[in-house]
């Protein structure tokens, strides 16, 4: 069937121009654009007054981060012109390894958007890092040949890179083997050390927080990607990228966004937006959200409007406001009038499903397994920055007397780390400050990057309901008060997305935030977000893992109790 | 080894900017670019006052029009700054198939020159044509693993994609479905046929001649490469393409080049220099000629001075004359104060040797092979166009009672192609006006597309000694004059290629020019270039083929004689 939309004005990526034209469709591809008429078509669609651009492309986003499943991703980014996107399934992969790259790549089958899988390098993220699974050369290859896999996701351990270790360099030799793509992640790097990063064939970064960071890496010939999700928002400092000649070598990606945000502000559409109010071109911006990331990622006939080229576009009401009135998808309208039309979300087979549903193995928790035996009463306690991932240590004086050491009027809380993946009974314990929490625990499967059940309360009863809860439910956030769960955000999938649409994640997100509101944190914190970062132990300084405390400018475990 | 170039100028491709650093080169690849010193270094140059720029990237061009063998080839561009082609094998493949693009890759196997093969996608190029060779589908697919083929040669036969021709539509599936590159050539093609083309999954063309031809190609998605080569030279006209945002999409290329053009103008650094001698920016046309010939043809690594790039690179004495000092190919210096550094000419297996060595496969001639007998007295005769490769077609009386029609007075010649890969017998042959030749003959190999045995002459004892020097000599060009070899020019390799350097090639060429300039042709005439197309029955009107004359209008046979 061909498919006309004519009158519109399209936006040329190629020559910046806004330029009248008939775009004639036809099995997923635009053949041809020009003075075509009705006539040619067997369905017309009058797009008078309204803008035609190519779909976005998101070059670097974690779904997990979303919450939501591949399809409910979809339905939730579809609206605001997302036609494609290159995810890294880092989360899903450090809790089922090869087999949540496969839900993911199942997950996302024959769904309206498009979507392309870098296979995680850094699973597990550290040595101290009690993963789900550990992902070496051999098996990363094994994904190579998928046709919608682009080659390895964000190369994190650059120290890996820069020492040569030989893992590290085997996976990024096997990639370009492949003759795929690497993407990078080394924030800060700069000089020689980011040359001999490059120099391994890393040729973009998404973690720019600087125009001398992001000019240095364009002079050296990495793409650049311009970064604005949920927590890391660098598009304010990154906006000098969007003129000549440095938007020519850029793409716009998100990396994470939560559900509300998704909904209430868009996807990379609100990119282009916030760039337009700041002054910039819309055009520029679209270029970079379109044929550019298509450049970079090597899709030949991907990312413009023109003959030949996937029949991923957009019907806009306005150009500056990005405001996306349609959607088509290989040439089948899949957002009518901002609504996305409803498809099926994918079977997922048997053995696949298993292995990212059942992701907990793990016995039931006693109140028993949350005390801490006191071998002096000096600690070592993480406090919490606020607004900031990063943690300070804390060395001090606690009454063991009292409570196990918990001290809610001093901000002084229980903190435990649970290994989930293989029941070994580790359990990091140890105390955390400047959460605000007054009574009551919350739990989480949400913990970067293991995603192991981490746990912080005022009382270990409470610890306990909380962490057998996420057991029962196979993974979510859960806030328990006087040993009942008083609201559950349920994350079956990995332990890391639910099976609901944006909006009842998002509502289910907020009644969650909303009952810890009531244990007496403060508007200002977002523990659930706070607690899922107090397991990483690359981000200085002090971090729990199921292993214990990890001092992470020492890089080495640190006992709880100090001489 | 690591060598390090320091204190040059370095053209920054992706900033378009000019800026000192210094070169840090290992492996073949550029590891580091910044503030090395001579400490990180075993061997260092001084590049002081000079300025660095990648190698170039010449992104279509036919070796055989060089007459040189690829090494030659190398030997003569290299010192003009090329270190990378992108070659189309066209006229070997219509001499030896298969073969003949094998004897391509391995005589330019390891050379300090890249080069890139687009497998023909057009042998032979018509149905008229005895060609040596028919590359089909299936054929053309046995060499897309090799690592440095990068795709389908021109396509040249628009009316086959227009028309959904199944084995055509056959070579750009084939070619889709390995991920590889489809080369366009369409001149003049335009609105919905333009689109059809394109939409087919050709996404370049080298054929435009105006600025309005190029920029519907820009605005519909080909990249536009700018041809300007010894016969077709377009730069001129499409100047306007070095402005922004147009150079984005443009590359630079030569299509044909001959021996002395080259040795005489140079190659792609000609066509900047040109360029900025009609004031454009020389850092435009330096990005046009490696960068983005590199991204045109998803050569990721490749095209600019940057770490983790291939360590192609130039020493420039001088940015806007484009005077190539050194050039660095893989790191090794190749190219030393403008003399190329001397390499082996790489071997080549017998039965690859022998299959482009013996290409003519054709009995000895006798006198009476070359006699017309008269079926009347009007006849069509081929009527050369000055400066131009259409042919008219003129019908006149010729007097078959003084040698056998051919009259010098009215410039009036005997012509012959003769079939000489099979030894079918086939013999065109007819009458040619307008070039002017007094006395003797003259005959050739390089006759387009199939490269046949071509004679012209004043007598039929003179057209068949030089039919036999040709086939003597496995091919050439030769002038003879009552009954001696008066200058030849031998072209072994397929008949279109010599195995002397570039000097001695271009010296014997100059000789048989000369030589019939003797023989009473003018200065303003050049008889083997209008004689290797009188044989093209693609272009209008009247042609010669080893079947008789071609109407090329009718695109049909048609007889000598003219009732």
């Amino acid at each position: 069937m061909k498919r006309l939309l004519k009158n519109g004005t399209i936006v040329n990526v190629f020559t910046d121009a806004l330029e009248r034209g008939n775009v004639l469709l036809e099995d997923g591809r635009i053949i041809g654009v020009g003075d075509y008429t009705d006539a040619d078509a067997d369905a017309v669609e009058d797009v008078s007054g309204k803008y035609l651009c190519p779909g976005f492309i998101d070059g670097h986003i974690h779904i997990e981060s979303s919450m939501l499943q591949p399809a409910e991703f979809a339905r939730a980014c579809l609206p605001h012109g997302t036609t494609a996107i290159v995810a890294d399934p880092h989360e899903i992969a450090n809790v089922s390894g090869l087999m949540g790259i496969i839900y993911m790549l199942e997950a996302s089958a024959n769904i309206p958007m498009t979507v392309y899988i870098m296979v995680p390098s850094c699973v597990p993220a550290t040595p101290f890092d009690e993963a789900g699974a550990t992902l070496a050369a051999e098996d990363i290859k094994t994904l190579f040949g998928h046709p919608r896999v682009l080659g390895l996701g964000e190369m994190m351990n650059y120290p890996g890179v820069l020492y040569d270790d030989a893992e590290t360099v085997k996976k990024l030799e096997e990639t370009k083997k492949a003759g795929l793509i690497i993407n990078g992640h080394a924030p800060l790097l700069s000089g020689r050390d980011l040359d001999k990063y490059i120099a391994a064939g890393i040729f973009d970064d998404h973690e720019c927080s600087t125009v001398d960071e992001a000019m240095e890496r364009l002079r050296k010939g990495q793409w650049v990607m311009v970064r604005q999700g949920t927590a890391a928002r660098n598009l304010k400092a990154l906006l000098p990228l969007f003129d000549e000649p440095y938007c020519r070598r850029c793409l716009l990606v998100t990396d994470d966004k939560h559900p509300a945000d998704l909904l209430r502000h868009g996807h990379i559409d609100s990119i282009i937006r916030e760039a337009v109010k700041a002054g910039k071109s819309a055009v520029t911006g679209i270029r970079m959200a379109t044929l550019q990331a298509a450049q970079r990622f090597g899709l030949e006939g991907v990312g413009a409007v023109a003959p030949g080229y996937i029949a991923d576009l957009l019907v806009l009401d306005d150009l500056d406001s990005v405001t996306v009135r349609d959607v088509y998808r290989r040439g089948e309208k899949v957002v009518s009038d901002g609504k996305t039309v409803d498809f099926e979300t994918p079977y997922i087979r048997a053995d696949v499903w298993k292995s990212v549903r059942n992701s907990f193995y793990l016995a039931p928790l006693r109140q028993s397994d949350f005390h801490i035996e006191p071998k002096g009463n000096r600690c070592r306690v993480i406090g919490l920055v606020p607004d900031q991932l990063i943690t300070e240590e804390m060395v001090t004086e606690l009454d063991f007397d009292k409570n196990n050491g918990v001290d809610t009027q001093r901000d002084i809380l229980k903190l435990a780390v649970i290994e989930r993946h293989m029941d070994s009974g580790h359990i990091g314990k140890g105390y955390i400050s400047g959460m605000g929490l007054k009574s009551g625990a919350i739990a989480s499967s949400v913990a970067h990057d293991s995603h192991n059940l981490i746990v912080v309360g005022t009382n270990d009863a409470d610890m306990t309901v909380a962490a057998n809860r996420i057991r029962e439910l196979g993974g979510g956030l859960v806030v328990v008060n006087g040993g009942e769960v008083l609201a559950e955000m349920p994350l079956p999938i990995g332990g890391l997305m639910g099976k609901q649409s944006a909006e009842v994640m998002a509502q289910q997100n907020e009644a969650v935030r909303s009952k810890v509101r009531e244990l007496g944190v403060s508007q200002d914190k977002e523990p659930f977000m706070s607690m899922a970062f107090v397991s990483l132990p690359v981000i200085p300084s002090l971090k729990m893992t199921t292993l214990g405390l990890v001092d992470v400018n020492k890089f080495q475990l640190v006992p709880l109790f100090v001489d």
